[in-house]
């Protein structure tokens, strides 16, 4: 077996296995979704927000997921001083610009996070990394209308300004940290028909992520596992509703072996 | 085929083909439900309250929804700010008065909502029409208990009232602009039994006004496809959850032919 | 038939019959999970968190729910005005301290509710119920991750120092008002694989509190309840949300007749 895929399967198996604890202060449409993929990849979920909890909540988790889907200010700072703590303890911060380039507020909060925490993760989609990378692209409420013309470039770029993995996802996955380049090929068009699939992407990434130091790696074998899980889902689909039951059932179902028989991570650029 | 038919299966391919943003400033309860809804009838969902990017956003919607099915005052304030920018660019306001006559802060905040903006569509059910009309009727809650007497005049006094159209949703749905008056006879008694069904049958109605400016046939056309596809799910359905899967699975499935030919729109009142 | 069983089933009777409003301030993640538990047990759902309002709502409601999932200072007063209100009425407050243990925020809060109101029921995890009580336990997130040494004793003595109703729920669920005892051995594992299972348990306490003035027999009838709908769910599901959607089924589907038959009550400790 290809050791990436091994290794993929390896992190399930340590996520089933240690529980981590995935802080999320994240948004108010995915939230009942986001603590359930939480649940059935094998971690264990809390949604706190008030600034007087996140610093004592974030001392206990194994990740912490910044989600600016539905901002207001409060949350913010909260955001802020929640990622402080976490970069103190050394426990990942994945970061999902929802709606990046949408509006003037989100795109700003997105770029104080990066420049304020040190964020081992971002997931967004090719509209949300065009916007932050100042490679264009186009978003139109949450979703992405038009990627960036080089996509790799943008994602690469991202990663470069602000030391961090950029996990651009789409018809296929790229993933960088600014120089190497992981690509993930597993995934299903069903994902774009529900809403919360790029946020449950994110959480997936972060559950990896509090059992892999190897960032890059990590969330190439959350997507892995979330497009695999995809896949499997549509067999059972009558509409993208009946698809999300599926795929959450996938989630809880598959094994760490069946993760890495089923990942299709290539590398390369 | 009914002219009226014709012309609902039109607005759905044209909101296929366009996909309008749908800008919802509404309740905590039902925001997955709703996004999921606007994705699935053609749109695009982006769900976004605080003062300070609301104006931005609703500048790229085709329609906004303001629901107050869990207010505090700020949203309220933003719920302003949006719809006086979608007055202004001639967007479409749809607003779901959830709960109007269970409490003061929410019947007042109605009425602030109808005074201070041109409001397209207001779609409740008998007990909130029949508050804000004047004309009696009972919430307890945000479920109506008690219609008001006579409910296409409580519907065409608010309508009149306010000069927009108001769509009473029940066992028999009325529309109205105070003048013209059109019953939806589709549905199915499922949708009682499930959180929310007025919330997405709000949103079905943003979508169809999005794209049609005679918004009594958008509400129109938005409730009959909403209850077509309850009828369609209600033969898979085995309870409220199952009917709920199969309703947003039938929601995406529905083609603009079967929504012509299954749509049973009536004039007269 | 058992006449804890008969009583049982008389009071699901009795919510089917009179559709008492169950007025929410809970957590964000669960709010739509929650309010179609109370649809599907056969109350009307009302969530409303604004300090504004809730004295006003909690005035036409048979229960109050105060739930400190997502807390922010703002909802802890509205919560402590509604329970004064409630109080006032002799309206059943049932309490879920989600988290107790976990940060100070939430404990503190439990215990400033605990003090200030009349608490009719209070329904925990073990983790939950131990911090509370002093008794021990360990909460990681919302999670038990460590009971109390004796859970019995824990429940009790929580209890006696506020003169509640305590229900300790887990693999049997341990309901005590400090000298009566009664555990419930219906449910599932499956349970436990899904967020919010706990916070739609204390949903279903209060539907039943609202109809039942002895909150030890409301709180086990509903719990019981409860674990044998995720039972019968349980034979249908493919995993967690399979599993969820068959278990909302259930609720709504079982009958009075059924739950009298099926409830595994006993008394004792």
């Amino acid at each position: 077996m290809d050791p990436i895929n091994q290794r993929i399967g390896d992190m399930l198996a340590r996520i089933r296995a240690t529980r981590p604890l995935i802080h999320h202060i994240t948004n108010l449409v995915v939230m009942n979704d986001t603590a359930n993929v939480t649940l059935h990849v094998g971690g264990l979920p809390v949604m706190a927000h008030d600034a007087e909890e996140v610093a004592e909540m974030v001392a206990h988790a194994g990740a912490l997921v910044l989600n600016v889907g539905t901002l207001s200010p409060d949350w913010i700072e909260s955001m802020l001083i929640a990622g402080r703590r976490a970069n103190e303890l050394q426990t990942p911060v994945v970061l999902d610009p929802v709606g990046a380039g949408a509006t003037q507020l989100r795109t700003r909060t997105d770029l104080e996070l990066l420049r304020s925490l040190q964020i081992a993760v971002v997931r967004g989609n090719g509209g949300e990394i065009g916007a932050l990378s100042g490679e264009g692209g186009e978003v139109k409420g949450v979703e992405s209308v038009a990627g960036p013309e080089d996509p790799l470039m943008a994602a690469r770029r991202l990663a470069q300004t602000y030391r961090t993995v950029v996990a651009l996802t789409g018809a296929r996955d790229i993933i960088t940290d600014g120089a190497r380049v992981l690509m993930v090929n597993n995934g299903h068009i069903w994902l774009t028909t529900l809403t919360g699939t790029g946020c449950m992407a994110t959480t997936m990434v972060a559950a990896f992520a509090a059992v892999e130091r190897d960032y890059l790696l990590a969330a190439a074998g959350a997507l892995a596992m979330f497009g695999l899980a995809a896949e499997l889902a549509a067999e059972k689909a009558h509409g993208p509703a009946s698809f999300k039951v599926a795929l959450f059932d996938q989630i809880y179902n598959l094994t760490p072996e069946q993760v890495a028989n089923g990942a299709r991570v290539v590398e390369g650029g």
